[in-house]
C-alpha cells in the first residue's frame, strides 16, 4: 500500500505559491492507501509536505504541513489546534460564540469548528480529515473543555468526498438553542438547525461597527433572525427589520424581546419589492444595513447577481437622508473586492448622492483571509456616507 | 460680460454622474468673465448649476452648487463650511491636528484646510476659489476661532491655473512648529516648511491603529519624522525609525524624546537596500510599518512603482517572525486599491509565508473619499499577520 502522491509541475507550483490543494488532475500518481494522511513528491522524487487525501474528491490532495512523513498523530493535532485557539485570545470577552477553526485559513483544510459558548460544532468537510476525526474530537475537548460537540455535517459539498450529509452529536451533549453574547446583544443560535452552524459568525464585527454608528430610522435588510437589527436597535430610535420569512423575523422578535428593546419591527418582504417602494413613497432612513445571502453562489450568475447588488446598493443610498449611513456586505466567495468596490462605484454615480466610502471592512479575527488562498476570503463590507 | 459655461454632452454626463469637473475640451462656450462663479448649463440651456471658473486651466470648471446662479456670498462659504467642520466633530478629542476641508471630498473643490492645534494652514488649489479668499478666510476664521491661518499655496498645480506659488499669511500669525498631539503621542508640525501643510495628517488612524497591535522588535521604513515610530514605541519593546535623510531623523528623534521614549534608534539607510541585507542577515521583527511615498507619481511609473512596492512588501513579509504583524500603505493615486490587493497578494504568494489580511484601510474620515470621484482617494493600507 502505496502512501505516498505524486505530483505534477503545475501541482508542486502551486503548492509553493502558498495554496495547500491538489486537484486530481495534478496528481501523477495517486496513493493506494485509503483516505488518511500521505507524503507528497514532486517528478522528481522531492519531497512537498505531508497532506490529506481524499480519493474520491477533486480536490485530492490537501497539504498540512511541510514536512513530508509527518505523523498526525495526538500531539500533532493537540498543537495545530492550539495555534488557532490562540488567535482567538481575546476575542471571548465580548463574544460567546465564534469560530475556533476556519479551514485553510488556519492552516487546517477542511475542518471549521465554531464556539457557541460552552458548546462546539465542526464541520468536516474531506475525507482525509475524516479519518482524523477521533484525533481532532479529542484535542478540541482537551483545549476547550467543552460540554458537547455537534458535528453539522449536512453540507452538499460532503459528496463531492463520498461522505455521508448527516447532524450528529460527537461528544457530551447540545442544546437545541444557546443563547450568545456579543458585544453587549443577546441572541439564540440553533446549532442543529440554524443557518451554517447555528448563526452567522462572520458579520460579528461588523454588526458591532453598525451598533456603534446607527441613528435615527434604522432599516436592516434580509434580517434573518435579527442579528444587525438587535445591534442597530442600541442606538436608532427605530428599526425596520425586513425579512421574506416569517418563521426568521419570530425569531427576531423574541431576541428582542430577550434584550428588551422595544424599537425593533418586523416586516415580511421582499427587500427588491421593499426598497423600491419606499424610494417610490419618498421614504427617507438613517441608517440603512444591506446583508443579503451570496446572489452569485457559481461564477456563472455572477452577472445577475453584480446587477441585483448594485440594485438595492443604489436604492438604499437613495432613500438616505443627508448624513445617513450605509453598511452594505456581500458574502458571494465570486464577487471579489474589486468587483464589489466597482458595483459601489456605479451605484454611487447613478443615485445622485455623494456617497463617502467611511470604512472598508473585510473578514473578522477568527476568519482569517489568507493572501494566497482565495478560497479563504468571501465576506467583504462597505461602511458608506450619504453626505447630501 | 457672460457668467455663463455651456458644456458638451459629456461634460453635462460628467456632472451627472457625481464628478464635479469639467475639463477644458467640454466646455462648448466659455464664459467672458474673469475667475470666479459661473452657472453651467448644457447645449440645450437647462441650468445644471454653478460652478468655479478658472480660464487658464485644463479643469475649467468645477461644479459647486446643484443650483444655478447661486451666489457664492459670505453665508454660502459659512453654510458650506460647516457642514465640513461637523464632520470632523468627534476628531478633536483623539487628535489636535485634523484636516478640516478635504477639497471635492467635502464639496468644496480645490480647497484644503487642516487645523494645527489652534491655527490653520490653507491651500487654495485653482484660480476659481482664490477669487474668494477673503469671503472663505472669514468664513474659517468665524468657524475656529483660529489664531492664524497660513496659505501653503506654493504646490506646482498652482501654476496650471496661472497662479503664483507661495507660502503666506493670510490672518494673524502662524508659528514655525506647532505641537500636535495624536492618540496620545505629541510630534511637532512644520506648517511653514514641512510635507504638504505640516505634517501626514492622513496616516493619523493608521498610527493609532499600529500603536495598538505593535509588539516586540518594530521596524518603521521611511519613517519620515517618526510619526509611526512614535506609536510603535508605545508598545514595541525596540523601534528602528529608518529614513534616507539624516535631517529628517533628527526631527524624529526629537518627537522620540518630547514624547520620553527611549526604545527609538534611528537609522539613516535606503529602505530597499536595508530589506535586502536584513533579509540576507536573517534578521527577524515583530512589527513593520511600510509607509512609502508615493511610487507611482504618474501613470506611466506604476509598473515600475508595482515592482518597487512589491519588492519591500515580500522582503518585509520574510523578515516578519511568525505571528508578525505589518502594516502596508501606499498613497500612489494611481496604485488602484484593487492593485494594491494584486500586488500584496503576488508578494504573499512569493514569501513562502501565510500571510493574513486582517484588516483593510481607506481614508479617516477628515478625508472624505468620494465613491464618484477618485481624485479624492489616494490612500490605501492593509494591517497584516504572517502566521506561520
Amino acid at each position: 500500500m502505496r502512501t505516498v502522491a505524486v505530483v505534477s509541475n503545475r501541482g508542486a507550483q502551486r503548492l509553493a505559491s502558498g495554496h495547500p490543494w491538489i486537484y486530481r488532475s495534478d496528481v501523477a500518481e495517486p496513493p493506494t492507501s485509503p483516505a488518511g494522511a500521505v507524503t507528497v513528491r514532486d517528478g522528481r522524487g522531492r519531497p512537498l509536505g505531508t497532506a490529506l487525501w481524499s480519493p474520491a474528491s477533486e480536490i485530492s490532495l490537501r497539504l498540512v504541513d511541510r514536512r513530508p512523513d509527518q505523523p498526525l498523530d495526538a500531539a500533532w493535532w493537540l498543537e495545530r489546534l492550539a495555534r488557532a485557539l490562540d488567535r482567538r485570545a481575546g476575542l471571548r470577552e465580548h463574544a460567546s460564540a465564534h469560530r475556533l477553526v476556519h479551514g485553510e485559513g488556519d492552516g487546517l483544510p477542511s475542518l471549521v469548528c465554531d464556539r457557541y459558548d460552552r458548546w462546539l460544532v465542526v464541520q468536516l468537510m474531506s475525507a482525509g480529515l475524516e479519518a482524523f476525526r477521533g484525533a481532532i474530537i479529542d484535542a478540541l475537548l482537551e483545549h476547550t473543555g467543552a460540554e458537547g460537540i455537534l458535528a453539522r455535517n449536512d453540507a452538499a459539498l460532503r459528496l463531492k468526498e463520498e461522505l455521508p450529509r448527516e447532524t450528529v452529536l460527537l461528544a457530551g451533549s447540545v442544546p437545541e438553542e444557546i443563547e450568545v453574547e456579543e458585544h453587549g446583544v443577546r441572541y439564540l443560535a440553533a446549532p442543529w438547525t440554524g443557518q451554517k452552524t447555528g448563526a452567522f459568525l462572520d458579520q460579528r464585527e461588523n454588526r458591532a461597527l453598525v451598533g456603534a454608528v446607527a441613528r435615527g430610522r434604522a432599516l436592516d435588510c434580509f434580517s434573518y433572525h435579527g442579528s444587525f437589527a438587535l445591534h442597530l436597535a442600541r442606538r436608532a430610535e427605530h428599526v425596520t427589520a425586513l425579512d421574506m420569512s416569517e418563521a426568521a423575523l419570530r425569531r427576531a422578535r423574541e431576541n428582542a424581546q430577550r434584550n428588551g428593546f422595544t424599537n425593533i419591527d418586523t416586516r415580511e418582504a421582499n427587500a427588491f419589492d421593499f426598497l423600491r417602494d419606499e424610494e417610490r413613497a419618498g421614504a427617507r432612513y438613517d441608517t440603512i444595513v444591506l446583508d443579503p445571502p451570496a446572489f452569485a453562489k457559481t461564477r456563472a450568475a455572477l452577472p445577475t447577481a453584480l446587477r441585483g447588488y448594485k440594485e438595492i446598493n443604489l436604492r438604499a443610498m437613495r432613500l438616505l437622508a443627508p448624513g445617513g449611513l450605509l453598511f452594505t456586505a456581500s458574502c458571494s466567495y465570486h464577487l471579489t473586492k474589486p468587483l464589489f468596490l466597482e458595483m459601489l462605484e456605479d451605484a454611487a454615480a447613478d443615485s445622485g448622492r455623494r456617497v463617502i466610502l467611511r470604512e472598508l471592512r473585510g473578514q473578522p479575527i477568527d476568519h482569517p483571509e489568507v493572501l494566497s488562498i482565495p478560497e479563504t476570503g468571501y465576506i467583504k463590507g462597505a461602511l458608506l456616507e450619504v453626505a447630501d
